[in-house]
């Protein structure tokens, strides 16, 4: 059976999800705390940055949310906020980490978003979508719940990374690449994108009047 | 047959949420109405605060969302615009009236939260989450169209009272307590612990940087 | 069959959505540019200006929304950036025909609102609701993404015109008007209204407290 071949795969693809996970929710309770919200609000804020994308996505494919099957997302969720409650002041020096789990996490979100909607059998540009909806909105509802202008519609090269790794994911597939190459192309292609985007400060440009 | 021997409580049930509905649209209303939204804006605002956490819930679980069942959400909200909208005034005098509403909305939200996840068979960690859900979306929602931080992130013991309701009933349930008995429970539990927590002003601590 | 006898409307209405789409689109490009959203946020925003009440109303009638069944949508939010990065100071001259569009927009996201409700067997009530939702999501949700107060519940007589469109739709159907007419009668009903309010800035009155 093909499909036990891969649960080895897929356990992996479980260790990382899980770093992911605690990667944006991280950044969700480290904002959240910055504005002075409880630890309740914080935590709150957290799970939302980290299943935020993927809810969306259930949603509108019209299956159940992700983390209402496994209670992996929250206790993820309640590891980083021990993280951030114990670690703080260590956390500025692992800024490097986190930002690489935050990477790793992106690249994979864009792998599960693209393949659960390829396997409902939409277009491709349906599953390019979802793969972007999956990395970004939960980044998005957390910044509409701090109070802010999300951050990925002025400052980062994010949404990019996520359409790009969409895009490849895509071509790949239709070439026959298998399946399991496929996914860590795709990953790897977010997570360098995203690290170069980030190490040169690239930047969309806007559409500003002056 | 069971099921009509209960239908008092049902109707009882009914009352207390039409109650509890006025409660929440009318704290949507005020608030809105304080930010100069016109008429509309208010009305709209107060029927999200009352029906955005059950709509939450009921699009999480893929079934109907309940106010589009029954046109008695949107009266409770007609109503709820005409009480502000006549008697201002006298609705500083009846702050203590209505918070009193507002509590017992919560507790019968939260019961009715985790009922319609029990019954669609989810474990109980995810009717717990569902039963917070149900009591706290429609003020978070209510804040962010009002471009506001949500105060239930900052300030007020809501969601962690509506989360102990929820562990209350199902370990109620667990051990094979009556469904009417766990709900009374349950639904004052809810009432007394926010209560205790306004008048004696508990708050959960943040994690402030200092 | 009648079914293809009406294949022609179908079509006209077809140009018409995509002309309502991209004056949709055009309203939230605009607004984030003017925030400085960079090139990706622009478009992000001015698709959910676009399809956002679409989708809130497919959500909540649990069908599959509407803009993952074909890329016109996408399509037309890109025509529409493109139309606001070369032509941006010829818009300015241009207001008066985008407004127009942006009308035309508005009834007929009113009429399919409406209709698609109507199709799943829901009472008049909720498919008024649903034809509201159609009409003022899409920039609720905009405004929320650039972190101001949604203007239609400061400014505009928007909604109003939904409803007002919505229950005409209602009437006629009742009273065995055939559906094209219908059609035709609503969307113009709703233009007509949200022309006049905004020629005499008629307003909804607030109820701040003074």
């Amino acid at each position: 059976m093909e499909y036990l071949a891969e649960l080895p795969d897929i356990q992996f693809v479980d260790v990382i999800e899980a770093l992911g996970t605690v990667a944006f929710a991280i950044s969700g309770i480290r904002l959240a705390s910055a504005k002075r919200f409880d630890w309740f609000g914080a935590v709150i804020v957290g799970f939302v940055t980290a299943i935020g994308g993927g809810t969306m996505r259930d949603v509108l494919l019209d299956v159940t949310p992700f983390w209402m099957q496994s209670s992996l997302y929250i206790w993820c969720t309640l590891f980083a906020f021990l993280i951030v409650a114990f670690f703080r002041r260590l956390l500025v020096h692992l800024d490097n980490t986190i930002f690489w789990f935050d990477c790793i996490g992106l690249g994979l979100f864009v792998v599960v978003g693209y393949e659960k909607t390829m396997m409902l059998g939409y277009p491709m540009w349906v599953c390019v979508f979802m793969a972007m909806i999956t990395g970004i909105v939960g980044g998005i509802v957390r910044d509409m719940l701090i109070n802010e202008i999300p951050i990925i519609f002025t400052q980062e090269l994010y949404a990019v990374a996520c359409i790009i790794g969409g895009i490849i994911f895509g071509i790949l597939i239709y070439f026959g690449v298998g399946l399991v190459l496929t996914e860590v192309i795709t990953a790897v292609s977010v997570v360098i994108i995203r690290i170069l985007a980030t190490k040169f400060g690239w930047k969309l440009p806007n559409l500003k009047d002056d």
